[in-house]
C-alpha cells in the first residue's frame, strides 16, 4: 500500500533522531560557557535557496541545522548574555514546549485541555499581582502585544461613544493617553495602530531618577482638560528598559482615581521584583491598576514567546474582541464548548499552547527559585556598579541602579562627545565579535551607554568581573590605535 | 558548591526524561487512529492549584502531562479530524519547533541566524504567490495577525494625513473598505481595532457560489464616494471559511486599480491551492494583491502557531511599524546589526522561531508531497459531497464544494427550522462525545450546517464512509428518542 500521508515510513528511524537532536541540545545548553556568546552567520545561510519542490531526508535536513543553524542564535542562553532583556531560557520550559509541539493546540477556543493549563497560569499569576479572581487574561508574544490588548480595552471603555462600530474618528475623538518619556516604544507604537495616533500619547517628563514625574503629569491632564480633549489611559513603569526605574505607581494610581484614568502597568521584567521584599512596597500598587503587561521569557526564564496581560474589567476585556461569527458559535458540550474563548481576548484566532512551557518551568523550578534569580541579578546589578565605580573615571556609571540595569560607559582622555559615543558603539561591537560578552547599548542624556541587563540565571560574578576587565582592555586597545 | 542557576544537577536523568517525552509523543502521532479523536478534559484538571512555591520533581510534572494533558488535546492530529481549519500537523515540523525550544531566540530583531531562516521561508512564499523578491513580509501567528498587519500599512498608506502620528480623527477620517458578507471575522476585528470602526467595513452581497458580487461592490464604492467617503482597500477571498468559495481575484484587482484600492488577500488556507493546476488560473491574480496572509499551519501542515503576511510596498510596510528607540539602535557590526528588524515589520518585539519548523517542513516534505495532500483533500471533498448526495433526502448538501469543504445537514422527516438546526446541532455533538468525528457546524442561509473542513493529511476515503454512516445512525437513533 502506497503510503499518501505525511508521516514518516520509519518510526525507529525518526525516534533515533530525535533523541539526536534532544541530546544536542542538551549538550549545547550544558556545554553553553565554553562557546562564544555570539558569532556571525556565516554567509552562505544568508543567501536564499529555490523553493524545495522533492524532500530531502529528514537527517539531512537535520545535519544542516545543527552544522549552520544551532550554533549561531542570539546567544541568551550564555552567562555573559545581558543584552536587552532576554531571559536565559530553562530546560523544564524547554520539555514544556517539546510536549506542546507534539500536541499542536490551537487555543484560540474550545473545551480542550491547553485552555485550562492557561487557565491555571493566568490564575498564578493574578495571585502574583494582586488581581482578583474575576479578572480576565491571556497570553500573549510577550509585553508589546499584551500592551495593545490593554489599551484597546481601555479605547474602547473610557471613549463616550461605540470606538469599535463607529471608529475614533466618530466615537473617540479628543482621546488622550500618559506615559513618562522613558517609556518603551510599544506604547506609542500601539496608539499608532489604535488609531489614536502617537500625538494622542503625552510623553510626561521623568525627575532624577528616571521616574515619571507625577507633578508634571497633573498639569498635562490640566492642559489638556482645558483644551476639550479626553484624557483617557496612562502607562506607568514597573521597571524601564532604559534604566530599570520604578514609576511611583501608587501615586499614579491616586491621580487616575481622580481623573477616571485607566491605569496600564508595564511590568515587562520588573512587575516580577514584586516577590522581593525590597520591592513589594512599592509595586503592590499594581493590584490598583487596571490591567498590567508583563513576559515570562525574560526574568521568569521561560523560553520564547511568554507574556501575558491581565485585566481586571473582564467584561469590557471580552467586549473588545469577541466578534464570533455563525463557524464559530460555541455548544453546550463537546469540543466546540468551553465558554468563553480565547479568541474573545485579543486580536488572535490561532494561538500556541505556550502556557505548557509556563506550567513545566512553574511547576519544576517553584516561585521561591525564581525570586532567587531575581534576587540574586538585582544583587549583580549593585556589584557590577561598584566595580564600574572603582575604576572611575575611566569608566564612568551613567544611571543609579534601581533594579537589575547598569548603564555605565568607558571614558577615553580625549575626544568629544561624538568620539566618545562611537568609541563605546565598537567596544560593545567589539565585544560582540569576539563573543566574550553581549551587553547592548543605550543613550542617557545624549550619551551612548553601555548596557547590562541582568535577567540571567547562569551569570555569576566572576561574569561581570571578566566583563569590565574585557571593557577596560578593549578601550586601552581602541585609545593605542587612535594615537598611532 | 551551591548551585544557584536554574539548570539541572542531573543531566543524564534530563537527559532520559526527554527521551521519554519524544517516545510517549511519537508513540501518541503513531497510535492516533486508535484514539478518540477528542475526550472531554478531566474535572480537576479545571481546578486550580495554588501557585506553586516548591520545586517539583520535573519527572512527577512530566508525568502530569502524560496522564491528564496529552491525551485531551483538540485532536486534530486525527484523522476524523475536520472541525474548522486545522491543519495535522507532520513530525519533521515537532522536529524543527524543538530545535527552536533549545535555541530560545527572539527573532524580534538583530543579527542572528533565526533572522536568515525566517527571510529563507518569506523568499520561498514569495515565489509561491507571485510576489516580487523585493516585497517584505514576516510570520505571524496566523492570519488574523496577517491581516491586521496588512491593513494597518492599508490604512496607513491610503489615508490623504499622516494616521500613525496624528489618528484616524485627523488623518484618516472617511476611510472605508470592503469584502463580501463571507469574509472571516478577523477583518472586522481589525476595523475594529485600527480605530476605523466595524460599520467602516462594507459587507458586500455575494453571488450564488459565496463569491464577492462584483457589480455590488461597485455599486457600493460609487456610493460611498458620492457620499465623500474615502474608499482605501477590499478584502478578497481564497477559500471563504464557511464553503471555501474563491472570490474573482482578478475582476476585484481590476476594480483595485480603476478606485485606487488596496487589494488584501486572505488566503488562510485556500491560498495553497494555488499549487494545483485547477486553481492555478483562479489564484494566479494574487500577485496583483498589495498584500496576502496564509497559514502555515493550515493546509501545509507545520505545527501550531505559524501564519504569514506579504506586503509589496516594504517601504510602506516598514514605516507602518518602525519605532525603535535608544536602546534598540542598530549597529555595523556585532548582534546588533541585521538591518532591517523584524520588529519594524509588525507590533510585536518579541517573536518566537516559527520560521525553523516551517524550514524543517518545507525541506523535508518537499512542495510537491504538500500539493498532493491538498489535491488528495480536494477530492475528498467532491467524493463526500457524493456521498451525501447517495443519501438526499435524508442527508442534503447545503453548498456546491468549490475546494476542500463540505457542508451538509441531516434532514428528519419532520421538525420546524430550530428543531432541524437543534438536530444538527446535537449530532455534531454526538460525534464530538462519542470520540468518533469533529466535523464543526456553520450557518447557511439560516440552516445550521455539518461542517468537514479537509486540510488533513492523515484522513483517507474510509474515514469519510465512517462519517457519513454515523451521521446517519445518529440520526436515526435521535428521531427513535423523538417518537417514544
Amino acid at each position: 500500500m502506497v503510503q499518501t500521508n505525511l508521516d514518516p515510513e520509519d518510526w525507529e528511524a525518526i525516534r533515533l533522531l530525535y533523541e539526536e537532536a534532544v541530546k544536542d541540545g542538551l549538550d549545547y545548553t550544558r556545554t553553553i560557557r565554553e562557546r562564544p556568546v555570539w558569532q556571525p552567520t556565516p554567509n552562505f545561510m544568508k543567501e536564499p535557496e529555490p523553493l524545495p519542490v522533492n524532500p530531502s531526508p529528514v537527517n539531512e535536513v537535520y545535519e544542516q541545522f545543527r552544522k549552520h543553524i544551532l550554533p549561531y542564535g542570539v546567544g541568551n542562553l550564555h552567562p555573559a548574555f545581558w543584552g536587552w532583556v532576554h531571559g536565559a531560557g530553562n530546560l523544564y520550559g524547554v520539555l514544556g514546549d517539546i510536549c506542546a509541539a507534539f500536541m499542536n493546540c490551537n487555543v484560540g477556543g474550545r473545551d480542550h485541555v491547553a485552555v485550562y493549563v492557561e487557565r491555571q497560569v493566568l490564575a498564578w499569576f493574578r495571585e502574583v499581582f494582586g488581581f482578583p479572581a474575576s479578572a480576565s487574561g491571556i497570553l500573549t508574544s510577550g509585553t508589546s502585544m499584551g500592551t495593545l490588548i490593554a489599551l484597546t480595552v481601555a479605547r474602547n471603555t473610557q471613549a463616550v461613544g461605540n470606538v469599535a462600530k463607529d471608529g475614533v474618528a466618530e466615537a473617540g475623538k479628543g482621546l488622550v493617553g500618559y506615559c513618562s518619556t522613558e517609556t518603551h516604544s510599544s506604547v506609542s507604537k500601539a496608539f499608532q495602530l489604535l488609531g489614536l495616533g502617537e500625538h494622542s500619547l503625552r510623553q510626561v517628563r521623568t525627575n532624577g531618577a528616571f521616574e515619571l514625574d507625577l507633578d508634571a503629569f497633573k498639569q498635562t491632564i490640566e492642559e489638556d482638560k482645558s483644551a476639550g480633549l479626553r484624557p483617557f489611559c496612562v502607562v506607568a513603569n514597573a521597571g524601564t528598559v532604559n534604566t530599570g526605574a520604578i514609576d511611583n505607581i501608587e501615586g499614579v494610581a491616586e491621580i487616575c482615581k481622580q481623573n477616571n484614568l485607566w491605569l496600564h502597568v508595564d511590568g515587562a521584567f520588573g512587575g516580577f521584583a514584586i516577590l522581593l521584599d525590597e520591592y513589594k512596597d512599592r509595586l503592590c500598587a499594581i493590584q490598583e491598576a487596571d490591567s498590567v503587561a508583563f513576559d515570562f521569557h525574560k526574568w521568569l526564564q521561560v523560553p520564547y514567546d511568554a507574556g501575558c496581560v491581565l485585566i481586571k474589567d473582564a467584561i469590557a476585556h471580552r467586549a473588545s474582541f469577541s466578534a464570533r461569527k455563525d463557524y464559530l458559535q460555541g455548544a453546550s458540550r463537546g469540543l466546540a464548548s468551553g465558554e468563553p474563548w480565547f479568541c474573545e481576548f485579543g486580536p488572535e484566532l490561532s494561538r500556541s499552547f505556550r502556557a505548557l512551557k509556563v506550567w513545566f518551568t512553574i511547576k519544576s523550578c517553584g516561585m521561591d527559585a525564581l525570586k532567587n534569580v531575581i534576587c540574586r541579578n538585582c544583587l549583580q546589578a549593585l556589584y557590577l556598579a561598584r566595580l564600574v565605580e572603582e575604576h572611575y573615571p575611566t569608566l564612568e556609571l551613567m544611571a543609579q541602579v534601581s533594579l537589575n540595569i547598569v548603564c555605565f560607559r568607558y571614558v577615553p582622555k580625549k575626544g568629544d562627545v561624538d568620539f566618545v559615543n562611537d568609541f563605546n558603539q565598537q567596544i560593545v561591537a567589539d565585544l560582540h565579535e569576539t563573543g566574550k560578552a553581549v551587553p547592548s547599548t543605550t543613550i542617557i542624556g545624549g550619551k551612548v551607554a553601555i548596557r547590562v541587563a541582568l535577567v540571567n540565571h547562569r551569570t555569576e560574578e566572576a561574569d561581570l568581573n571578566r566583563l569590565v576587565q574585557s571593557v577596560l582592555l578593549l578601550g586601552i586597545e581602541r585609545m593605542g590605535e587612535e594615537s598611532t
